[in-house]
């Protein structure tokens, strides 16, 4: 279904060529300050057309607040938000009207619903996370109020040129304890922290855009500040949580968190993450954190990180030989100009997800640590 | 929570050394025909004590179904089955009074819940699979039942120590083509059907055991003759309930659909499926399968595969430096032997949340289709 | 929360005097012809200003679709819908900063939620209700296709004023068999069918209105032609999220299923509805509908009637002693004018509630029906 | 489903002739006290076999704590629990094998789920409600803790023999204020508190009970020191997950709140609910209570009460001219001794009802509340 949340519940519309998209924010906590300036942000960066290595398809992406707030303050209502569609070029993908672009959604959906949209990509468009991105704006907000949480993703591999994401080196997680938004947007549009690997990603990139090609990429995520317990212990896990959320985003292939599949080749007596204490605020901590910020299912306090693998994009401008819908082998050839890689744009919308998967564990732990410090002891 | 799924509904209960763990399952369809001999194969192999790779503890689990049959044949009403703990040994985590072990729960449930439980473990046990497994077993019986569906997981790494799982290998997608369980089970406890591996393997998890260590590994699932059309386009993507479901498992740090973490590697020129038309089902398929028999969040016919990464086990005998709950440094060991490696033993918790998710996105789209196949045309 | 469905489910967002209101109608299946022609009738029957009965404000209420539909027909994905408010008059209000208006949700909104919304009624306005109209004409054009479902509400009572709703009735039973909207609305704006008593019932509310008072009613439904076995057992009666759903609209005070309040007073010899060979259809039917077409919470194919019962309205002209917000005793004369009574509009409201009940049910049931029906038997 | 509820979440299982009925109980808080003593005594409440007023079937139904709980404190995991079913008597019923018994759920279970229980009234059975009873028990005694809430019902009509429930009457509101549980069930088994009507009310039952017959009545519940702020402003009112809540109990015809039916005769400016201020405890409270303690859907602090309406039986001994499955004529009669009177039975059942909904709502406003307060103000 298109709602994802249980107290933090948003809800979305929209395929990539219909009137406008959007969604409804439902349990948003009443009293936050929130006007569009809060949301705008996040949608700006998610947007194409912002440098040479993307799409040149130019989205305002206005958002605009239907619902939910007076006076600049969350009312404790709905927040119903929309973005209207400007960009239509239907024109551009024509030749899907014959052929189900391979890897692309035409195929299953035409199985799925007995019916094809004429438009381009339908619902299974990336038009469709403008949505998230607006409701995780306010999510983010409430977590940053309430206990400084900070969410920061960015590009960790571009094909096969890959920072170090080992969970044991010490360059990698201290590029976790202090990478800022600033820094991730300030080296430029493939928003990889790392100096070591970024220029030669961005010729990757260039490499597969001159050859009318895509190629994917690793977004690697860190959250600060997480508060220590959330998360449930079966089968709602916040890695699980997570996890659900990252592969519900186009074009994902995975997800790792802290050591991942790497840690699999590292013995428990090395991976476990030992036990100090921190004397500043007077609790323990753990010495290493290879577990990524959650144990049996529960934060602990530590950075939670993780990282999401991002296929090349299935549009591509070459002739690629496949079948038409009623079996004919050809040739198709997608008009227009398409990003060859996605990656950096997934950027706020992993940040997005990961702050919507955040603020209803926290707000669900609430409610039971708040009731079990009203029973009689 | 404890309940996972939306039409069929499995919800769990028990800790490691309470008097039963067990599960409700709500919705399944009345008219299947259900005894305990459908579902105890599976408990059977999730039981440790089996080999000399695992630990020793021998646990009967023997289930019993409380409600939902009638004569051997389900009634459409809840299905409640419970499995007696029999094998309580508290004794042996003693002193986890003290030390909240490495890398387990014991710290983050105690921050969570205010309390500490005295038994080993708590919810985050592997015994709290017991009733996924139980409730998977049905599941699966009647995907069998609907569409032939076959599900077998395997071994595809320990440690170091890996099948070729590359998406674009012909010997990994025939193994995936053909393997069974019998198979995965007939090469003994390591659980890994590649010849040329599996020795190693054992070499590996015997090299740990005696170490008093313990080592991760993945595991591999390959799910055939699912129905097209599963899995919904946003939030609910096929690959997104695979993600939860298997990361919701105890020890679980990473997910791959498909081509997974590699496959960002591929261009989008190789790394897309081509059509072909499939004459002896006269419907369209996909030439190679990088996309893990699910494009746009939706099942396309294709097998679907994903590995899920198991790190290694926290709990090991040797001595670990770490600190008690009050923050003072020690040395904690465990007593009691410990599993050297829980991956093969995850292979059936593996295939009953593979059905869980499967039967659930199945009766969905049923309600779906069925009514959309009345609409006036 | 703001959602209300499984398989159908409707989320709504929008207040009295906010940009918009509307909703995401999510899980409507594709196929459907649908266009804001198959909405705004219901829309209309429920606006304000429509006779000297009701009040003055005229509100358009003019849906736009946004998503989930192209050239006319649903495409699976959700449907976004929105109505602009255009009548803001908040200044018709403004002693609503001082006073809680009794028997209102502002007190109990700025109880649960710590904050006042300074325009009028917030979330509880009457507004809120064009979202579920909206959602309701789409379950009901759906429900018409799959079973010829009919749908008619009418008021039955307006104070003391009431048409027999005894179950055991003969010329009740017979407008339940044959009320039209048509009928209901050709007989002005009272909406009752009853030629005995609507003329009293007008005067009724004349009285009422000419004294700046408020006067309550109760609105019967039928459900004809609802297809047998909706519902389940336990939780999730058909009577029961009748019930919930009906209860959710404002003002509502009661709620009762076939022979109601009235049939605990028949004995079970006669209440119980024998059963009858229906020759026609070749099944079962019965005799008589103390029942109101369930039994054990599950439809039985016989109608499905129930009433609601509405309170007088609280926001009435004449002047009320109450007290302020800050505790001062005082009186409160709410400026403009009011509607004496809100039953007749609630009409298309309760058929609304009543049609998304059902078309969720109906494809549950289908989900769990068309899957057994796969069983190997 | 078999589920009720959000954050406080009840699963049952059990029909009235297998091996066990029970439930689970998910998201209780930890460290409740906790121990069968606190869950039985309302169990008992609600067994047959207390008085010769009703059935003499003499079930034990003594609960078991599976987990969930560890030295008598709950952990914060779910609290499974079971009773066994100890009274089978199929044979009591097998004339049902030819006969689906008028007004109860054979015919309907047949039609949903497409086969039939051979055992006595299957899911449908009233030993469903153990399961509720029990979850019941233990929700009433976090809401005591938290804030002394206490929830009483008792049967306030039999038959044509009702207690004055006029909302606006002293007396009724006089025993809303003072009646206790010890003096419900103090006055006999048919638990009516009103000495003018109680003796009247056993002679309708025995009168009933003579004719083998059967005989509905109504029962009412409050609520006091309900939480102010409970409830939700649109679907989930909190009057509309009450009329869920007991809509969903076997035999239930009808759901008011405060005024109820009565209340649409009473005129606005009557009806309203003036403020008046509470010096007590600083703040506004309601002069009078039409409302029953909600407005808006939200609770203001007042008594919370409801009615319910119970049919008479459908279970009678008397002969009863109806059909035989395949469509014949005939009579069936009942085999044994049935329950005159259900209503005094239903009294606990109501009780954990309103305790589920009322538990689930707190915790719900808890994680609003709390995550609200921790805001930037």
């Amino acid at each position: 279904m298109s709602s994802f949340g249980t107290l933090f519940k948003v809800t979305t519309y929209g395929e990539s060529h219909c009137k406008s998209v959007g969604c409804i924010v439902d349990g948003c906590p009443p009293g936050l300050k929130l006007t569009e300036d809060d949301i705008q942000p996040q949608l700006t960066r998610r947007r194409p057309g912002q440098s040479k290595l993307s799409t040149p398809r130019n989205e305002a992406d206005a958002v605009e607040i239907q619902s939910g707030t007076e006076n600049g303050v969350t009312l404790g209502s709905p927040i119903g938000m929309i973005v209207r569609n400007k960009d239509h070029r239907p024109g551009d993908y024509s030749e899907t009207d014959l052929y189900p672009r391979p890897s692309h959604a035409d195929y299953t959906y035409i199985q799925k619903y007995g019916l094809k949209s004429g438009s381009g990509g339908g619902r299974s468009s990336a038009r469709e996370t403008i949505g998230r991105v607006a409701a995780g704006a306010i999510a983010e907000k409430i977590l940053q109020q309430v206990n400084n949480v900070e969410i920061v993703a960015f590009v960790s591999s571009i094909g096969e040129v890959s920072m170090n994401r080992n969970a044991q080196d010490p360059t990698f997680q201290n590029i976790l304890n202090t990478i800022t938004r600033e820094q991730v947007d300030g080296v430029g549009p493939v928003r990889c922290p790392d100096d070591g690997v970024r220029d030669e990603m961005v010729k990757v990139i260039e490499k597969y855009r001159d050859a009318k090609d895509s190629i994917g990429g690793v977004v690697t995520c860190v959250i600060r500040n997480c508060p220590i317990g959330l998360g449930e212990p079966c089968f709602d896990k916040l890695e699980a949580k997570l996890a659900h959320a990252m592969l519900s985003l186009p074009a994902t292939k995975g997800f790792e968190i802290g050591s991942g599949f790497l840690g699999t080749q590292i013995p428990g007596s090395k991976h476990n993450d030992p036990f100090i204490h921190d004397e500043k605020n007077n609790r323990l901590r753990t010495k290493t954190n290879n577990s990524g910020g959650i144990q049996g299912g529960i934060s602990n306090g530590e950075n939670i990180y993780f990282s999401v693998a991002f296929k090349s994009a299935a549009t591509i401008s070459q002739e690629q030989e496949t079948a038409t819908y009623d079996g004919k082998h050809g040739v198709l050839a997608a008009r227009g100009r398409h990003d060859p890689s996605v990656t950096p744009r997934a950027v706020p919308i992993v940040e997005a997800m990961a702050a919507l998967v955040l603020v209803d564990e926290f707000m669900i732990q609430q409610a039971r640590s708040a009731t079990a410090g009203l029973l009689t002891k």
